[in-house]
């Protein structure tokens, strides 16, 4: 599981800050997480193959957050895409699109399914056999959604020297995979977990852009490995955060302490500020394991653990 | 008078090459023209100060020349803006930006007034006492128009030599530079022509992007000083440019001579093609004086025409 910034701050692009963006790699899923005016260049600076991407996800419709998605998706059509592609955000994305593809008289010649989300409580948004994607109701000016990426468990793995010893039937595999018990060949019981070891532990991302310090949402991140959580502000300027819906560093560390995450990384900084590394600062006041993110930055989830 | 290429390539943006957007310095005035996706990073990196721009004119409806503009509009609100902002564009245009602004609940604090254009002949849509700009009705995929912009023929000089010799009271300088004869403090008739000089020439600049050749605006652009019309092709993909609705640099360089205008910029290119001198080249068999647009640079129109 790796995450890629592609852009990490807030409001207006500027040469070296792009808005956010970010591209997360779980199992064979390459998702694009918002799309800021740029996004399209960031993924080519990136070396991010577009037609990997298969679904994209728009916190919600303030600029900063959706403004590169209409060049993107003109570009995947000029680039002869062909594959299907998927796009949840709140309703009334899928008017704003359409309503640019009909003025420039460019329909797509891939499929474009958009996923309109209008809930204010969490919901599973899409699920395949790996992976499962829950919404995170947030509290900002607009409506709008963080989104919360878990690994399901895989299948057990087979312990082959138990196995062989038990004189277990190939044809058994497939179920002790899956945790069934199984009967050797003299008829004997022997329960599956004398046979396999527990599956590779999962992993989670929840990504929390833009919202106002908002603890009702830790039940739904609760044990994230890596939360994302905006920090546009700086306790110094902590009167503008609920005026704003935006969040304080200090305030990201504390939903994260709160959640029990095992990292949190920082970003959406305000382009009042020069120096990001005071918001690790007052993040690791409350919260151990802060990471700040960087456009073009990549963690890695492994790392992160380690 | 002086012309600033934010972006000159067709298609989608890329790490070094942006799609259509000029700035034009045209007596007081700082005229944006077309607007395509990260034209606010490029006025950034351009150093042209936001405020001064009060003009903004957009060719078609097309992504590339236009998808940077409710960014930009966005940014100007950000940076509390408070003068008011002109739009000149395609119907359509004001739906599709106030749909967005609507989305965000963000609405600007200055004042924004779309001129929407319908018209498929050239009309004045813009005149104070120094400048005019008029529309260019272009050939291409969608409803798209080109814009010349004029400079008004300025006040005549006066020739102190003249009036002092002649010995012409200071109360008829007004009159003078307005062009009126006057009388002398013997009460004879001066011919102003014996007093004054002829005011600066003036100069004209004609954006055509994107057409196909379309000689039917030549009598427009008639005797332009500075002609930018699209080049997407050369003569060997001739077969894509009718089909497309786009030009080749020789197309382009055919309308600037029989137009007469006295320099032609090339820009517009297809992403296919990396030697743009080959463009240059192509066009130069046609028409003497072809300079080729580049993102970033600037024309100053009094070195042209030396």
């Amino acid at each position: 599981m790796q995450l890629t910034i592609l852009g990490c701050h807030s409001a207006t692009p500027r040469i070296d800050t792009n808005p956010t963006s970010q591209v997360l790699q779980i199992k064979n899923h390459m998702f694009l997480i918002d799309c800021g005016e740029g996004t399209q260049v960031q993924l080519r600076k990136a070396k991010i193959k577009f037609n990997r991407i298969k679904h994209i996800f728009i916190s919600h419709l303030h600029g900063d957050h959706y403004f590169g998605l209409v060049g993107l998706i003109s570009t995947f059509r000029l680039l002869t895409r062909e594959t299907d592609l998927h796009i949840y955000g709140p309703k009334g994305l899928k008017e704003v699109i359409t309503l640019q593809m009909k003025l420039a008289e460019s329909w797509t010649n891939y499929k474009l399914i958009f996923h309109e989300l209008t809930s204010t409580k969490s919901e599973l948004i899409f699920e395949d056999d790996k992976v499962e994607v829950h919404t995170i109701p947030l509290d900002h000016r607009v409506y709008t959604n963080g989104f919360l990426f878990k690994e399901k468990p895989g299948e057990r793995k087979l312990d082959m020297n138990a196995i062989l010893n038990n004189d277990i039937d190939v044809a058994y595999y497939r179920k002790l995979k899956q945790g069934a018990d199984v009967v050797d060949n003299n008829g004997e019981l022997i329960k599956n977990s004398e046979l396999t070891k527990a599956p590779a532990p999962v992993k989670s991302y929840a990504f929390c852009s833009d919202t106002a310090y908002n603890p009702s949402i830790v039940p739904i991140i609760k044990d994230a490995d890596v939360l994302y959580h905006e920090a546009t502000f700086l306790e110094k300027h902590a009167h503008l955060a609920p005026k704003t819906k935006h969040s304080t560093a200090k305030e990201a560390a504390e939903i994260a302490k709160l959640a029990n995450a095992k990292s949190l990384i920082l970003g959406h900084y305000s382009t009042r500020y020069n120096d990001y590394e005071d918001f690790r600062e007052e993040a690791s006041s409350v919260f151990d394991n802060v990471l700040l993110s960087k456009d073009g930055k990549s963690f890695d989830f492994d790392d992160l653990r380690s």
